[in-house]
């Protein structure tokens, strides 16, 4: 699938590590969701990966966006995305940045909270508004918190007080935690979500849609459905929990939209034994967890790597990035198993890295650069 | 002993959060360095704040570097710092960059391994290198790993190579881990230390110097030891273990040198709860861990706050960031306690925080700008 990748750097010298993104596998994605849920808008989720060659292509194919700041509104916009095609996701916002939005002409908010609606009321008066409701992200690999979302007897709440404050009660969103592998996991969420709708209608706010939020996986290392039948599985709880009625839903994909489009080069800087009595090998990269790799935290991502050896005899390595951090290691509890007959300098390819990488990079942690962005 | 950053916050409005550093604190905290280990060469640790203001201002009072890259080492020599007065001192490093450093005439060079070592024998000839041990790092603060070092029998082994090789077997290095508040973290590494010195002078290498590295603590919520007290234990240590035969020493600060030298201001976005019945509060903030705060990570490092109502009633808080990001959360298994009366625009000083922020921070995830640095 990534073949154009593997030789856009075959034919190039390595110099630093740097992301490759294929944007033929974006447009697969995109058109994968669109078909497998023909009857939802595609926000794509902007934080997953800004590159303006992605932002632009999906604007071109159609897609909507879900942004987290007024940077990311800007960026939409600067892709091509009208105003109307865009969400402010995020339930935190600085009230002049929701000022700034509503001048920019964007009318779809996210808010969990009676301080956030008020600033809505105040900055973006007749926005649509949608309330996130808490769910507990059970089966996702990337930690979920309570960070995000209220109870949903609040919810119901704020989404009256909404319609006092002279917002429009929109509807409900909901996150099943990233890197969600049980495509059942939006069921019980839509079930919470059915019984909002039906008490806020017999309260006479007729909430009209459900953002289902993202959380739709990429492959790493193991298997994942695919979004064929996350289609199937949502469109099944939706008829369970809202019959006939149906709301306008929303996904949000970001990792499954670009995760698998994107692979990084890293070189192997060194090989070394802590003791010579020993045998497991570190082996030291020339990216870590400070140079995009951050969701190796906790070892919760294991990314597939493919070496010039594969298919050699391999040997569990602990994998460490190139910064003078302690904390700079990626896989050391479970190590990773790679080829025996590996040597310094060679080029490493990690995989299904096109999300939640560039941005996570940072600035400039013991003076080496932030990940590059190649989109092909 | 930071008035002069809470004079200049004053008199500014908010924007986004910045990181305002007293460069007149940088200077008593290397002055308080220089006291109380004599003796010792100071090498400030780039990686903790590469400010140019705070380097030009080291080089100024005679520091030396501790870098962890080539772009690091550029910085020190753009701030005025001759190339003898730079170690390399990451143990990871591109055999390329070693070549170059030494082209800028670098002959400073940290290892533990046979593979780094061979690459310093190969672009490097004849510089003085010294080999990193283990150290367990009890009682320090931010995690140590096994990432850097080696067993120190295997440590007199590469000594010995590295004399075979060409080069110029100077000393022996540790790391007693970052945030130490024990001064006594220092002797069982040197007592290790003075075993090494021992048994390779009676193979006729004679080691002279000992890098005593980092690990001097900045106070953030607890009181820590000074920089005195730390001189005194070192060298008294240094007594028992080296006798009347004392090495010449290295100190590698960084947190010590310029941590209580910065304030971050930062405005709280919003304050809620999650359910009606709920009394605990969530206080987000415009910065988090992917904004400058990473050490943060599981809620090691515990920032003194100011507030705006310093005095009157306080209450557990969760203190979260501004991104889209569950993960984004400061403190919520020890919630942090604050004024009740705390409001959404309020402005705190984060303190402490001159060192391991602004290089931490991401390049624009969620689309939000890095961290400013001022130093005044």
């Amino acid at each position: 699938m990534t073949d154009r990748i593997r030789d856009y750097f075959k034919a190039l010298p390595h110099e630093e590590p740097t992301l490759v993104i294929d944007l033929d596998v974006v447009r697969q994605n995109y058109l994968g969701f669109a078909r497998a849920l023909p009857d939802s808008r595609i926000f794509y989720a902007v934080k997953a990966n800004p590159a303006p060659e992605i932002l632009s292509l999906l604007a071109s194919l159609g897609s909507c966006f879900d942004t987290a700041s007024l940077q990311e509104i800007r960026m939409a916009q600067a892709a091509g995305a009208s105003a109307e095609r865009i969400s402010f996701g995020n339930t935190i916002k600085r009230e002049s940045d929701i000022a700034r939005a509503y001048q920019l002409g964007v009318r779809l908010f996210a808010f969990d909270s009676d301080a956030e609606l008020e600033k809505l009321a105040r900055q973006a008066p007749g926005a649509k508004v949608f309330c996130r409701i808490l769910c507990d992200g059970e089966g996702a690999e990337w930690p979920l918190s309570r960070k995000f979302g209220c109870e949903p007897r609040m919810a119901e709440r704020l989404m009256l007080r909404a319609a006092e404050l002279g917002l429009d009660p929109y509807g409900v969103s909901f996150h099943v935690g990233s890197q969600q592998a049980n495509t059942m996991a939006w069921d019980a969420a839509l079930a919470t979500v059915g019984q909002i709708f039906r008490r806020l209608e017999r309260l006479g706010v007729n909430l009209r849609m459900v953002n289902l939020g993202g959380g739709f996986p990429t492959r790493y290392t193991r298997d994942v459905p695919n979004a064929e039948r996350y289609g199937f599985a949502i469109r099944d709880a939706l008829s369970r929990h809202f019959g006939n009625r149906l709301p306008e839903t929303i996904i949000e994909p970001g990792r499954g939209m670009v995760g698998n489009a994107g692979m990084i080069r890293s070189e192997i800087l060194l090989i070394s034994r802590k003791s010579d009595a020993e045998t497991q090998r570190w082996i030291y990269l020339d990216i870590g967890k400070f140079g995009g790799l951050a969701e190796t935290m906790d070892e919760a991502i294991r990314y597939p790597i493919e070496t010039p050896c594969d298919g050699a005899e391999t040997e569990g390595a602990i994998l460490a990035g190139p910064t003078c951090d302690s904390a700079d290691v990626l896989y050391e509890k479970r190590p990773y198993a790679l080829p025996v007959s590996l040597e310094i300098g060679d080029l490493l390819l990690i995989g299904a890295t096109g999300a939640y990488t560039s941005t996570y990079s940072s600035v400039a942690f013991n003076g080496f650069q932030p990940l590059r962005t190649v989109c092909i």
